[in-house]
């Protein structure tokens, strides 16, 4: 199955697999759309997470006005929604939504312990990206913050005069997108309703706000231990000449999800891009012996995964 | 004289008033640039405001980045711009910025109590705007907050993906573009860079922050019982049939207090323009009954100056 529609939404997709899932039928669903630890430290995805992404509109003013003249006197758009979207997060840079983590898994100081294990420098991490220091959640290491935590970040925001030079405007809207990185158990659409009915609390009178949703996804999680990470564990062994790690991700692919619903199907994410590869970015590329290793490792993947599949039936 | 460059910065115009000060020689300064408060309400213009424009730049990662493989690891440059513009105000809508009051002037309750006599309909005000509330500094009336207070607003502000639809990156740079409404004693500069050390001091390890100042000006006042509005009141009765109104206003004509400056002359702000003209708003207008009542009321200034004028050397 290819789909095309991926990085906007996927809005066909759900409809399409719910309307065809005989066609569908399968024993266990291979997707390559993630990335591994380095090239010779191959590893596999097993935890992906889910997303709620809405877009905010604050109106003020039912005209763009001169600041000189209103400036001080009314609610500006722009300062009231940085306001509310500021007010997101806590001091310890957890998100305020009442009812965001009741639902999120903590994990046992066993899990947490197997993050150490991952091979990760955070000063080889913050020069790649140019930056003095990391930003996140209290209490979580990078790794865990990218992976297991849930996370609200502004995707987009605009509003007012952002030509060159100055104009002495207050705008009468303001708008953000803004997404929201979810962990098993949070529902995409729970987490909308909670953010909708928190955001639209919060305004202050002089605004009136609209959240509009837009795509949403749900996490998911396999476990080692199972027959698929196991089958392709041993692909990677014949090909890298090594074990793959198993690493929780914090990227989403809905369809895993919505594959594990509706035809009770576990995928295995066979994935060979590096965190190097800057995906969604500038000057994206995948190497070629990322490409040449995939194409080598995943008939390994068919092969054992055949024999170990009949073998347990 | 006639200046072009007004609502762009007007960057020539200091120079040129500087090389000209002999030319520009003269007893009193008119300038039409202002408003009155109702058609059978005429007004003079006896303050206004200064200002400090500035742009501001927040650097977080090199590139932009995927939401999913890097959200909540790292300082988003959108999110940090909303908590930093977000400070800015306290929970009474006063600037944060230290130093920034220091010297406003704060007015006596007989002067305070003048403003209680302009005629003002909150609920008109409110009405025109299509708001349910004004907003601003607390312990000021509306009329307070748009004259005498400063204030600080965004004009503009932008970063990420403003597009249609859903994009999850996390932005490598955010930008506003922020101006202050400066009342008599703060000098423009000075709040520019009152402004440009706190906003850097503010910033979290994680980003970099550029400021970068655009055009300024400073506050201008003038006393009613000068000789300037004594012969512009006596004009005003002549076409109005009523004396006119001394109203403090809250935009910003910086050439005034250069006059002052450059010249030792004080400027006359006779203006015909009311507040539904719209202006830097959509379909701005002046009304053909103002624009005649100007050209009728004008040269009863002169007439009526030129008599005090020589009467008072």
């Amino acid at each position: 199955m290819i789909e095309g529609e991926e990085e906007v939404g996927s809005d066909n997709l759900e409809t399409f697999v719910r309307e065809n899932t005989d066609k569908l039928d399968n024993d266990v669903i291979l997707i390559s759309d993630t990335g591994m630890l380095a090239n010779d430290i191959p590893s596999i995805t097993t935890g992906l997470r889910g997303m709620s992404y809405v877009e905010v509109e604050i109106t003020g003013p039912n005209r763009d006005l001169h600041s000189g003249l209103y400036g001080g006197a009314v609610a500006n758009p722009i300062n009231i929604l940085t306001k509310m979207v500021a007010s997101l997060h806590d001091e310890n840079n957890r998100v305020t939504i009442p009812g965001f983590y009741d639902k999120v898994e903590e994990l046992n100081a066993a899990e947490r312990e197997q993050f150490k294990q991952i091979p990760f420098s955070l000063e080889n991490y913050q020069n790649a990206l140019d930056i003095e220091s990391v930003y996140g959640e209290k209490g979580y290491s990078t790794l865990e913050r990218k992976s297991i935590r849930p996370t609200l970040d502004v995707n987009g925001i605009w509003g007012g005069y952002i030509g060159e030079g100055a104009k002495t405007v207050i705008a009468s809207k303001a708008y953000a997108k803004i997404s929201m990185r979810l962990v098993p158990n949070q529902k995409s659409e729970e987490i909308t309703k909670l953010f909708m009915d928190h955001f639209v609390s919060i305004a202050p009178k002089g605004v009136t706000v609209k959240v509009t949703p837009h795509h949403g996804g749900e996490a998911y999680v396999m476990h080692p231990d199972g027959l698929e990470f196991q089958a392709a564990s041993k692909a990677y062994v014949e090909t890298f000449g090594k074990a793959p790690i198993p690493v929780r991700d914090g990227g989403s692919i809905p369809i895993v999800a919505l594959f594990e619903e509706t035809l009770q199907s576990k995928t295995v994410l066979m994935g060979f891009g590096l965190d190097s590869d800057a995906i969604h970015s500038p000057n994206e590329h995948f190497g070629v012996f990322n490409f040449l290793k995939g194409i080598e490792t995943i008939p390994h993947f068919y092969k054992h995964f055949t024999t170990m599949h009949q073998a347990s039936q």
